[in-house]
């Protein structure tokens, strides 16, 4: 049933944004957003949409024909296929479909080279595409995906925890993860899995490396699963063994902070205001400088979507987005602590879609791969 | 030793970009480039370039700042590190070392929107980077790196075969071979695993489905691994069960085809040459029209460098340049073969890096996953 309210909901989607104001023809040029549109999952193509008559044209090369024929197809969607040569006949080809009418380009979604050709051939108006904000509420399939996604990551990390950490080195643990979540499903991995064990845990972006897992470590773990192109993300982070007090202390505020920003998820917030509502708790300790990024992001079939809930964010939060919360406190020789859920506004409030236990540890045992 | 020459040569190679005649400074904007050029793998940087005293600064934001440093002097490279605010402060910065002098940009690796910004501080000149010539002649320690890849890709490709084909499906089959891959050491696979079985195959870029290995399908797996961000790439076609005459007599043209393309190999052919060699046993047997994609590609930090050896190439090969040679027959309804190895160009012949033998077959047996 979800695939089927997948099918109709997107049959819609070029429809919406054709009724937005603006230029003659949009063109659509990022593949996540042509596949929001019209269901199709191929690497390169490009989407030129006619505000007038609601059509749209999928200018896509002989590798990815046959594929975009059969999607299209299925996903309901109004839109010509139309075979090009890349760098060759793909400007004619749109030239050919806008004529003497206007086109709407993102400057940010399009190399000045491509522009350049674009304003050779047609009536080029720069435009920011709406797409990001079409694509903020969520539909029944798209939530029953990444929840989807969101399950596969629970049990993933269930069977990871459940294995133990101690004596083994980010890159295992990482390993571990992203085949267990292939394993049980998953298109892919949603991002590039971040596992960082001890005072390597203070740097927010670390990659995994070859450092082990020790004795009074905490392990910060932010991974997330794909399914159909929609994105899970969560983190949690795992003392092994005896931590320090101090760092017991930055766990506790961490997992305050988080709860501080969930209940302030609700219909009507601005994300700024949820970013406070976490901030305050490290604000409060006057450890608000070791929590060096926003609160969360939305997500769908990019794992970074709008509304970006910082402290700078004024967008209003609405009934069926998804965004993460996630906050964290690094403090370098020490260490660092996230914990971050993912969540769809309900309402009056949200429903948490990831379900895994945040008050985690792991003995320090032998090593065991 | 390998580390050693690595370290040695990346610090020249900023030298080696300012030496080129161009504009007063020249910004380095594609992540591969900036690591070539400094050892830096972040994940967001620009690199500023100034030709006559051949300094380079790295922009860096916070996140960034500390590998960056961390990674600048392992490198040797001769490098200032900037952090910046993005979207705030990077065109600031540029704009501050540049001065008055002129900015070499490449329309094709910058967004309209990003080009202009740097056209309202600096005076900018469209410049093709030069990046993607320097980098195709290899050193010695970055063409172990590939080899190293490849050996583990060949390493877990036997791991594979040995446990049978049959029974799986292509997503089955492909998390095993990334998971072995990444296992054996890989810092991750080098682009996304192609499994095609049976008529499937006829679809050159494939993605993994739920479709199952039966008798007489021919299994098309291109893969590869990444070490310190050096990829492989590899193509084994594994004929399962009883195959159609026809089908084997594809696979035995492809075998053909690609050993007349490495043995054109040389310091001096041109890459139209290498195409036309694989190219003419298809040409002979009347079925050039199923060769529906050119017969390889430089190799490197990116998956798909220069040379392209397509009908289209003028470029020259040169010693120490590593490429692709993979040919391939694609059939609706019958499926595809294609065979793809790499090799590292010698002077009068060639080097073959990857070592999987290619008249691979599994048998019809039970299903063991």
């Amino acid at each position: 049933p979800s695939a089927r309210l997948g099918e109709m909901s997107i049959s819609s989607r070029i429809s919406r944004l054709a009724a937005i104001d603006g230029a003659d023809h949009v063109l659509i040029l990022r593949m996540e957003d042509i596949r929001w549109l019209t269901g199709f999952t191929g690497g390169t193509a490009q989407l030129l949409v006619r505000r007038s008559t609601h059509e749209a044209w999928l200018l896509v090369d002989g590798r990815y024909f046959e594929r975009a024929t059969d999607e299209i197809v299925s996903s309901r969607a109004s839109v010509h296929i139309e075979r090009v040569v890349p760098d060759v006949s793909t400007d004619e080809m749109i030239a050919r479909i806008v004529g003497t009418s206007s086109l709407a380009v993102d400057p940010t979604h399009v190399t000045a080279h491509f522009m350049t050709v674009l304003q050779g051939h047609c009536s080029v108006v720069h435009e920011r595409n709406q797409l990001d904000d079409l694509r903020r509420v969520k539909d029944d399939s798209e939530i029953s995906l990444i929840a989807s996604a969101a399950g596969i990551a629970d049990n993933a990390f269930a069977s990871l925890v459940s294995d133990g950490l101690f004596g083994k080195t980010e890159k295992q643990i990482r390993n571990r993860l992203d085949h267990l979540m292939r394993e049980a499903g998953a298109d892919d991995v949603a991002f590039d899995t971040i596992v960082a064990t001890g005072p390597l845990g203070a740097r927010p972006h670390h990659e995994p490396s070859d450092a082990t897992v020790e004795d009074g470590h905490g392990v910060v773990i932010d991974f997330g699963a794909m399914v159909h192109g929609y994105k899970s993300d969560m983190t949690r982070t795992i003392r092994v063994g005896a931590v320090s007090a101090e760092y017991q202390r930055m766990f506790e505020l961490v997992i305050e902070a988080e709860a501080a920003g969930i209940a302030s998820v609700t219909a009507g917030i601005s994300g700024s205001a949820v970013d406070a509502a976490a901030r305050a708790v490290f604000l409060r300790e006057g450890v608000d400088h070791e929590y060096v990024h926003g609160t969360g992001h939305g997500i769908g079939l990019y794992i970074h979507e709008q509304p970006i809930l910082s402290p700078r964010c004024t967008a209003v939060l609405g009934v069926n987005e998804v965004v993460t919360v996630e906050p964290g406190l690094y403090r370098g020789g020490v260490g660092g602590v996230r914990i971050e859920d993912l969540v769809v506004v309900t309402g009056d409030s949200c429903r948490i879609l990831t379900h895994t236990p945040k008050d985690l540890t792991c003995p320090r045992s032998p090593r065991t791969i």
